[in-house]
């Protein structure tokens, strides 16, 4: 049996993996300098108190007592999910309708003692509780909280922007609209850690596991290929890095636009908040959609072994699945986006300013793609063109048919309905392309770095491509691009994978994880992958002993059977 | 507290579910009975052995002693996954390269026995056990296993179709390809269980829930409405009820070309092997990927409570993902039913017969879609022939490219390698052509039965139109469906939405499952959503005592701050 310890010794790396990085085109060392070179992130903590215009909690103000009595209504208006809530916190942060003097002044934040600071009992008026068991996230207690006649100070409110005084005065100081602002922030800044990291680390892992698993032959007389060699694998796995690194540079450029918005806010200049609202919104449920998408495909693309936990994928799967419903659904999120956008195209097709990131949408529509060949679809002025192109067509045909139905008498909100599932079409596509054109003006000033702006230059195109050739309806549509051009983007695209293949190992090896961030018996640097994957099974507990099942159900069953022989 | 326990007390149907029953346009029972007179289907059971040309494990027959010796060559080449051999199973089935003589037969199975009938203990030559931690499966001991010189009787090998006699003769009967019948029917046997009927529970749960949930106003001055009554939870969930119900009729068409298969075997008439295998690897990996997809759709459409595993659908999830890759990857299969189109493609362009199933691609190409208007696409003549003009496209021009690459001196093996992407792209458009034809005949079917034919043919009409819009690049392409009359098959698409959401409730209700079935709080029949979340998750073992981590960690932090008061 030691001869199967023999063979990939751990420590040493795997030789399949080793070539990979001798002949990759660029150095390793200086892409981690651009990829770290991005704004800093903070690490994200999830907010007590759910994202609802329609909270039923209210906190009702008392000028007898000065005190806010708050109360849940019913059981469906239960708070449910936020974090440490369900077994430790001993405070929460609750949002609730303010009522003063039987007028209702909308969604406020207060703070509220849960529990006694003795003995952790539940303070009178509170129900809280665990909600058992989720998909991931077993080590947090996200706890459900209902309240009765629950009293708290009047300095309990959070009152930056806003105060109740001891008359029941209410006083506003700024936009109405600063308590979108907690949510927006937290929808940027979760991006980084909860969304394209789990990415980055899902293509680590399946990319270097496709350099060393081996199957079947490519060519009769040949050893078995590499997976990666397959132009279907290339096909999963290359547009997922590709776009792990369009999120990245994404990720700086919202860092940036909400720097920016952060300080005027401080110096109570509110005017960049929808814009912000609208970017977060929409990138907060494109990107979490496509990485969680992407992360499934890397899972499927290590087959069995995907699907074991000792791959370290699917623990990347069921947190990142998280990410797509928390801090806002990204159907709606799409949905405020596409709202934005309405507003933006009405104001900047009757020629009044709009923000920077949407005169786009007023600039002119030209025709045709004016591609002829398949190189043609390499400069990033024909592809940039065509992500606009289509933004724009799909924002003006379905405010075109907004505006039809609210003319022919249908109301405004069942109007706004029935466009919804073209307005989130409307919304994605915005999004794309500021990705892409992000991409592309990333790529352009990184020129004193030639090597590492040709491969950059490579996986930007094929961001580009492939989301051209996966949503080829929506650029053939009205026929900018014709169906020969989709089938030059589609051998440029096919092209590309085998371009990028090369230098796929070293790509993921800059993101730079430890083995021990990514946790995979399949991913870890050296590539040792079969001997790992045996050496992690055989320290799982249920190899520590004899089945249970056997003294139990099995013995019983053979031995009687045998003394029958 | 007491006065959460009102409002649905357990046991009445939620209001506004029964509602949604009363209104039904047909007799759930009366659908129920054509749900149920599809072919009998067996349970499942996990093959042992896994699906490999290259398999690397060798049974050397030995004439002196008339034994197989059996060897595992090298640690990548370990049994890995096998269901109850970890820790249960005495003895496999082990599919090995039969060796007699020197010279290979080809992958054949055998008898191993590989733990002992008196303690359980490993037999000599047999390293295995469990291979750890799962996505789900964790009730089952996926094992590992090497053999090493592990020696049984010649009588071990299974031998129906062909044997080794004892001077080491190897004698075959019947079809060298007989091997893959196992994995062929397997494949089809565990698409009712395994794959459609998880879609199914997701569905029932998912669209009763949003018959129960309700989140801001749809129209101002009414009360929240039904999150079923947006258009895009509509264009969520109401695409995955079609397809649910399109993938039964489809699995009744695939069992019955089985038995017909499965007779004309059994009279060693082996001629609809390659038909069979194609079949049932395209419509394996084509309904495991989308129904796979629907459960995480179903799931994702019922917010933060989807997420929660007392909504039942993470562990459906979980579950049905694993469908994506055992008993054959799902790109691979693909490939495999590519394969066969493109000798078909090739025999019927030369006018020689091929399988019923294809006669299609001998079919004259008419050049554009006649339809005038949106409802020209609720006639199944125009959108059937819409799937059946972009199933011949996609493969005719595949095959010219991998002839174009061969003439141009590509090595055959290499050149197909190049079209791969494009060939998985035509294996699933012709599962789709299928299956859309198989529901509109279906439906015909129903002629007697006015009431359910109605409903039926409006999900065949929305699992027709959904596929165009969501591939509508496909149909664009060669302007055989123009830009316009996209347009008219968008609006008859989200029309088909509003008038399938009238019934959404009764067509889930009609699959009948029981709650224990569906274990969710979300979607038993009832519909008290809110009253089981909170009484499940009261009963979560955390909420059983207070926290340890309080005794531990939080009451000396707590307590030494107040004491420094």
């Amino acid at each position: 049996q030691d001869k199967y310890a023999q063979g990939f010794g751990l420590g040493s790396v795997n030789p399949d993996l080793a070539s990979e990085r001798q002949t990759a085109s660029f150095s390793v060392e200086r892409l981690t300098t651009v990829l770290d070179g991005g704004a800093e992130h903070t690490r994200v903590r999830r907010a007590v108190g759910t994202y609802l215009q329609g909270l039923e909690t209210t906190a009702v103000f008392d000028t007898t007592t000065q005190e806010f009595i708050l109360n849940t209504p019913k059981i469906s208006a239960m708070k449910w999910w936020p974090g440490d809530m369900g077994r430790s916190a001993t405070h929460t942060v609750v949002f609730a309708q303010l009522y003063v003097h039987g007028k209702c002044y909308g969604v406020h934040p207060f703070i509220v003692q849960i529990r006694s600071l003795r003995d952790h009992s539940l303070c009178p008026g509170i129900t809280a509780g665990d909600i058992g068991p989720k998909m991931n996230f077993e080590h947090i207690d996200n706890g459900y909280l209902m309240l009765q006649n629950v009293r708290i100070p009047r300095e309990n409110m959070l009152n930056k922007f806003c105060e109740v005084q001891p008359d029941g005065t209410y006083v506003r100081r700024g936009s109405q609209k600063i308590n979108y602002f907690t949510m927006t922030t937290l929808r940027v800044s979760l991006l980084s850690d909860e969304v394209i990291l789990p990415l980055m680390k899902a293509c680590t892992i399946a990319i270097r596991y496709s350099a060393v698993r081996r199957q079947s032959k490519l060519n009769p007389g040949e050893e078995e290929a590499k997976i990666l060699d397959y132009q279907t694998q290339q096909e999963k796995l290359l547009p997922q890095l590709a776009a792990a690194y369009a999120f990245h540079f994404i990720n700086n450029y919202l860092h940036k636009l909400f720097d920016r918005g952060y300080k005027e806010i401080q110096e109570r200049n509110f005017s960049s908040l929808p814009e912000l609202h609208a970017s977060s919104s929409g990138f907060k449920a494109m990107l979490s959609q496509y990485c969680t998408a992407g992360v499934e495909i890397c899972l499927r693309a290590c087959g069995g072994h995907g699907y074991s936990l000792l791959s370290g994928l699917p623990s990347l799967y069921t947190k990142i699945l998280a990410s797509c419903i928390y801090e806002g659904e990204n159907t709606i999120l799409l949905l405020q986006t596409a709202r934005f956008l309405i507003k933006c195209f009405a104001a900047a097709s009757a020629g009044q300013p709009v923000p920077q990131s949407v005169t786009y949408l007023a600039a002119v529509k030209p025709g045709k793609c004016p591609a002829k060949n398949k190189l043609d679809f390499l400069n990033p002025d024909i592809y940039v063109e065509a992500y606009q192109h289509t933004a724009i067509r799909l924002l003006s045909s379905t405010a075109a048919k907004l505006q039809d139905l609210i003319q022919s008498g249908v109301k405004k909100h069942e109007a706004w309905n029935q466009c919804t599932v073209q307005l989130v079409q409307a919304a994605k596509a915005h999004c794309h392309y500021i990705t892409v054109k992000n991409f592309v003006e990333t790529v352009e000033k990184l020129e004193n770095k030639a090597g590492i702006q040709k491969i950059m230059k490579h996986l930007c195109d094929l961001y580009a491509l492939h989301g051209i050739f996966s949503n080829a309806g929506l650029f053939l549509h009205d026929g900018y691009i014709s169906g020969a051009q989709m089938d030059m983007i589609t051998a440029s695209y096919l092209d590309l994978l085998g371009v990028i293949r090369k230098d796929a190992v070293p790509l993921v090896d800059a993101f730079d994880f430890t083995d021990k961030s990514l946790n995979s018996a399949l991913g870890s640097y050296d590539g040792n992958v079969y001997q790992r994957l045996y050496e992690w099974a055989q320290k799982s507990p249920t190899n520590q002993q004899i089945s249970p099942a056997y003294e139990k159900y099995l013995r019983p069953l053979l031995h009687n059977k045998l003394s029958k022989l």
